[in-house]
């Protein structure tokens, strides 16, 4: 977490980078009316109002609603390859770089969970330029998981007899946080990564070869 | 898969106890409604159309549209109870009832994924009471998926450090799976129910202990 990321509602959003402030604020504006409404229900004059702002101020910097959905999925998405890879690229065997990547991708989407509600069950409201944007970077978030799996199955620290749906699942598992993760639950977002990273280490058998000390 | 349900768009529906049969179109027209524009976006007049019916018509079956989405719901909750309860109580060890619990819970949220994501990402669009009953349903869900883990961990069959988090990791995978599966994908349900029940058998560590015969 870096001290440029917003926070609305207790979580962590990944806007920093966006500029100037005004099209932050809408970003974040748009972000609380899709979740709360659903996409199809949210005017544009409704995420100006969340922001303070004139319906005609929002066009100078968006000039449709699907824009500003498109714009949150691709930095939600970036980030999510950021994370992966940033994981999949550290020091360590697969078994420290899959529990990396696991834990960092379910703290993010429990701290981060209503924009990766907004990104994940929004994505048919895109128009097929944006969707297919969005497509290549998923692939990109699935590749990095894979690589990792790959990796453990050619060392022999990991049993995997089905890497593409094994992937699928582990990524599966690590976005449905954002669904059921509350901050009123009993568990913080780094006890749920915690959890899951053992979990996942289980599902590719890394703690079955007797190759892993952790 | 009995004759009694209804399809549509090629999806297994729980709909089949519901009488008389206008109640059951428009219960089927706003699941799809909801799906595409969501709760918020849809209004009844909508409904009524797609089922092929006046608004007046609607409202001597439905007083609201929550009415309609609180039906859906408990429907669907009680179905997934349903589904676990049989698991649970079926024949064999607590390794094969899990792995048929999950394949089975799998399965229908893959055949029936429009229905299943309009009761998992609506919740918070009931109002209280409904909210209420749901809950306890979501309960009795997570009781019985708890129940088969904790008689495997008692047998000696499970090694599970935390069966409350590894219940609610076990039950999210498969809730997922109606997020992600499409028919056009490269699985079928009965393949991806298949896969789920392995996975989740190395989660709970019931492929390491050597009693486990499968």
């Amino acid at each position: 977490m870096s001290a440029a990321q917003d926070t609305a509602g207790g979580e962590a959003q990944p806007w920093g980078e966006v500029t100037p402030d005004a099209a932050r604020r809408l970003l974040l504006a748009a972000v609380e009316a899709f979740a709360e409404r659903g996409y199809h229900a949210t005017t544009t004059r409704d995420i100006a109002g969340r922001a303070g702002m004139s319906p005609a101020a929002l066009y100078i910097h968006y000039k449709t609603k699907e824009e500003l959905l498109h714009r949150i999925s691709r930095i939600g998405h970036e980030k999510a390859v950021d994370i992966l890879r940033t994981a999949a690229r550290a020091e360590g065997g697969p078994a420290e770089r899959l529990a990396e990547a696991v834990s960092s991708f379910v703290r993010w989407h429990a701290g981060g969970r209503t924009t990766a509600r907004v990104v994940q069950y929004e994505l048919d409201s895109l128009g097929p330029d944006a969707r297919a944007e969005i497509t290549t970077l998923r692939r990109q978030v699935d590749a990095e998981v894979r690589g990792i799996i790959e990796e453990g199955v050619r060392t022999g620290e990991f049993d995997v007899p089905d890497v593409r749906g094994t992937t699928r699942a582990v990524l599966s598992l690590c976005v449905d946080v954002a669904r059921w993760f509350t901050i009123d639950g009993d568990r913080t977002p780094e006890e749920v990564g915690a959890l899951y990273a053992d979990l996942v280490l289980r599902m590719v058998g890394a703690d079955r070869t007797g190759t892993v000390q952790r």
